[in-house]
C-alpha cells in the first residue's frame, strides 16, 4: 500500500496521513527504500540523510498525534536540487569545485517548506552548475530517465525530474533559468512550474543568472501547485529578485492562444501531433484556440543571448572557483566560461537588450488570448548517445526573459513513447490562472 | 497678462483657456517670444519649429470654438528632450554625431501628448548623450540655470528644467537614467517626476540605459502630475520596458520615512537644513516621520556599477558612429566610452548584480513607512566653474536601479539662494501615493 502511495501526488498523500492509513515515518521509510533501490540505476540523488528525515517524520507524526500539524504538506517528503541550500547538507550546484561545502542555513524556500512540515530527503543530482539540460553530470554520474533506460531526464533539474517521476519524494525543488524545470518535467512525464519573475525568492541557491533564474517546483500532479505555491511564494525582503507583484484573478475560461508554425521551428512529428490533439481536444469541447505565427521572432538570437548572459553570470557567481582550481570545471563548462571571457561589456549589453525585447513578443501574444499553449520542448526525452539538440530550450526561455509565470504538464503518449509536454503561459502576475486551468483529459497529470 | 501666465503651472493655464482668457495661439506666440529672448542667454533650445507650432495651437482653438477640446491638456505647451523623438524633428541626443536626424515619428509619449491636444514647441538642450548631469554641452552649447547666472541647470535633462524655470513651455518631457530629471528639477527649483520602470514608454527615444531609462515630466506644480501622467502612462506593447503594473491606491496618510545620515553622505549643510526643515514641519503637524540611516548602501559602489552599465549599453546605441566618427564625440564623452570598450562581460555581469542588490535597501525602507523622503541631490545647482560633484546622483539613482516611482519637489530657501529638492520615493506601482502627497507649505511647488 505505502508503496502504491508513493507514487501518488501530494494531495493523496496528505489525505492519506490525515485519515491515518500510513505515518509520515512509514512514508519516509518507504521514500528511502525507493532511493536506496533506484540510486545504482537511477542516481537521482547526490546527497541522502535518512537519519534527519526519518527524525523529522517522527517529529510530524508526533505533531500529527496531538492534532497540531503545520498545514497540508506536513509528513511529506521534498527533495531539493543541489544548487538550493539545505542547511547541513552540502550545496555543490553539481560541481566538483563545491563537493561537500556546507550550507549553514536553509534557502529561502527551503526554510517555508520545512517550516509547513516537509520532510527534508536529501539533495537532487542536476547538470553541472545548472548549465546544460542533460544531467549527464561528470562528477555525480548521469542521472537516468525513469521513462527509459539511456535516455536523458532533462536539465538542468534532471534529478527533480526523475525522482518526482519515479516516486522517490513527494515535490522536488528545482531552478529553472532557460526552461530547467520544465524542460526534464516534460520529458519525465510529470509537473513542472516557473512563476513570474520575483514570485518565489531565489535567496540561498547558487546563482546561475540572476536576471533569468527562478526556483521551482516539480510535482505529480497539476492540483499539488495550490498546496506548494502559497507556501514558497512569500515576499522576501532579504533577496534582490523579490518583488510585490499583482496577484491577477484566476480567469475561469481563459482564451488560448497557440502557435501555427512550431513545425517551421524544428519540433518533431511526435511532440507537434501531441501539441495539435491537444489544441484539437480544447476545440472538441467549445474553447476557442486563436492560432499566431511565432516564427518572427528570433528564437536562435534569444537563445545566444541568454547563453552569453549566463556565462558571464556563472563568472561572476564562480569566480573564485575559475581562478584557483579551473582544472575542477568539466571541458564543456570550461569551454563555456572561456568563451564568457573573452567577451565584452557590450557583448552582454547588447544581450540584455535582446532579453528584454523578449517583452514584446509575449505582449503580442497577449494581445490575441490570455493563455499560450507551446510545447514545452521542441522534442521528447533522447538517447544519452545522441548530440544534444540546440533548440531545447527555445520555447521555454522566453518565459524566463520575460518574467512571466509558465506551467509545463505532460501530454499523453502511446504505451512506450516518450511524452511531450504542454506548456501553458500567462503574462506577469497570472499564476491563478494556470493554476486553475482544467486541463483533465488532455493533459495526464 | 499673457506673459505672468506663462509662468504659471499646466492647471492654471487650462483653466485660463478655458475661461477664454486667452487663446493657445497666444499663448504659443507668447511662448515662442520668451523663447527667442532667453535663448542668447539660457539655451534651453536645441530646435524650434515655430511656425509648426502656431498652426497646432491654432488648431486647438478652431476645437475649443467648437467645443471640441481633446482635454485638459489641449492648446498648452510642450518642449521635449532632445533624445526623445518628434516627427519631423531632429533628434540629437545632444551629440555631435547626430545633428540634424531626422525623427519620422513621434515617440510614444509625445503621440500621446499630441493626440491630448497638446503644442509642440521644440526640443531641449540636454548633456551630450545623456550621460552627465552639467547639461554644459560642447555642440550646442552650455544651457543656463535661470536661476543663477554662470550656474548648471543640472542634467541630463538641463534643458527641460530650465524651460520649465523659466516660463518658456508649459510642460516638457525629460530623461532619468540616474537621477536625470529629478536633479535638474531640483537644481531650477521646479517639479521632476520619475514612475516606475515600465509605466512610461521610452519607445521612440536614445537609450542611455535600457535598463536604467525612464521618460519623465518636468512641471511647474505638483497637481500637473494628475493632469500628464494619465496621458503618458499608457501600456505600449511594443516596447520591451513596457510592463502591466499594479495600480495601488493611493494612501491618504502615508507613513513618512527619513535618513538619520545624510551629512554623512555627503549632503552640504544648506541642503541638510532644508531636509531636516521639511521633516520637522510633518512633525509639526502632528505626521511621524521614522528615520533610519541609509549609510550602509554602498551609494559608491552602486554608482560606479551603474556608470559602468551606462557605458555599456552606450557603446551599444551609438555603435556605428563610434566607429565611423568617432572625433566627434566630446573627450569627456570619449573617454567613458574607451573605459566601457575595456570592460569584459562579466564586470557587466557584476554591475547588475549592485543594481539589483538595491531592491533590497529599498524593501528595508519600506519595512519602516510607506513613502521614503530624501534630498534629490546631496547639494544645490554649483557654477560651471566648480568640479562636479562625484555624488550628485547617488540619491537618486537607487530609485533608477530599483524600478520605483520618485518625486522631486522644491524646498523654499532663503532670496537669493538657490533652492534644494525633496524626493519622495514609493514601492513600484505606488504612483498614486506620491501624486496625492499634501506637501503644501512644505515645498514650495
Amino acid at each position: 500500500m505505502i508503496k502504491a502511495l508513493l507514487m501518488q501526488d501530494l494531495s493523496a498523500q496528505s489525505q492519506a496521513l490525515a485519515r491515518g492509513q500510513c505515518s509520515s515515518a512509514e512514508l519516509t521509510a518507504a521514500a528511502l527504500a525507493a532511493i536506496a533501490a533506484s540510486q545504482p540505476h537511477l542516481n537521482a540523488f547526490i546527497h541522502l540523510d535518512a537519519p534527519a528525515a526519518l527524525l523529522a517524520a517522527r517529529q510530524s507524526d508526533a505533531r500529527r498525534a496531538k492534532k497540531r500539524i503545520l498545514g497540508p504538506l506536513d509528513g511529506l517528503t521534498l527533495a531539493v536540487k543541489d544548487n538550493i541550500d539545505v542547511a547541513g547538507m552540502p550545496t555543490s550546484a553539481g560541481m566538483a569545485t563545491r563537493r561537500g561545502r556546507l550550507a549553514s542555513i536553509d534557502a529561502f524556500v527551503v526554510q517555508r517548506l520545512r517550516a509547513a512540515g516537509m520532510v527534508i530527503l536529501g539533495k537532487l543530482n542536476m547538470h553541472e552548475a545548472a548549465l546544460g539540460a542533460t544531467n549527464d553530470n561528470p562528477h555525480f554520474g548521469r542521472c537516468e530517465n525513469p521513462l527509459r533506460d539511456g535516455y536523458t531526464p532533462g536539465g538542468s533539474s534532471g534529478g527533480s525530474a526523475c525522482a518526482v517521476a519515479a516516486g522517490l519524494c513527494a515535490l522536488a525543488l528545482g531552478s529553472d533559468t532557460m526552461g530547467s524545470v520544465r524542460i526534464p518535467a516534460a520529458y519525465c512525464g510529470v509537473v513542472g512550474f516557473k512563476a513570474s519573475y520575483g514570485r518565489i525568492s531565489t535567496a540561498g541557491s547558487v546563482a546561475c543568472s540572476p536576471m533569468l533564474d527562478h526556483i521551482g517546483p516539480i510535482l505529480r500532479s497539476q492540483r499539488d501547485l495550490q498546496l506548494v505555491l502559497p507556501v514558497i511564494s512569500a515576499f522576501d525582503a532579504g533577496c534582490a529578485d523579490a518583488r510585490d507583484l499583482p496577484d491577477l484573478h484566476a480567469l475561469s475560461s481563459p482564451r488560448w492562444v497557440a502557435a501555427s508554425d512550431v513545425e517551421q521551428l524544428g519540433t518533431t512529428p511526435e511532440v507537434t501531433a501531441a501539441y495539435r490533439q491537444a489544441i484539437q481536444a480544447l476545440r472538441d469541447r467549445g474553447q476557442p484556440v486563436t492560432e499566431i505565427a511565432i516564427g518572427s521572432y528570433d528564437f536562435g538570437r534569444a537563445r545566444r543571448a541568454g547563453l552569453l548572459i549566463v556565462e558571464a553570470d556563472l563568472l561572476v557567481e564562480h569566480q573564485q572557483d575559475w581562478e584557483l582550481q579551473p582544472q575542477l570545471f568539466s571541458a564543456q563548462l570550461a569551454r563555456f566560461l572561456k568563451f564568457g571571457e573573452k567577451q565584452p561589456a557590450s557583448a552582454y549589453a547588447a544581450a540584455a537588450r535582446v532579453v528584454a525585447a523578449s517583452h514584446i513578443e509575449v505582449a503580442r501574444w497577449f494581445s490575441h488570448g490570455d493563455v499560450m499553449l507551446l510545447p514545452t520542448a521542441p522534442q521528447t526525452a533522447f538517447s544519452f548517445a545522441d548530440p544534444v539538440p540546440a533548440n531545447q530550450a527555445d520555447f521555454t526561455s522566453i518565459a524566463n526573459m520575460a518574467g512571466i509565470p509558465a506551467l509545463s504538464l505532460p501530454l499523453p503518449c502511446a504505451a512506450g513513447a516518450l511524452p511531450a509536454g504542454l506548456q501553458c503561459i500567462a503574462p506577469a502576475g497570472a499564476e491563478a490562472t494556470l493554476l486553475a486551468l482544467d486541463l483533465q483529459g488532455i493533459c495526464t497529470r
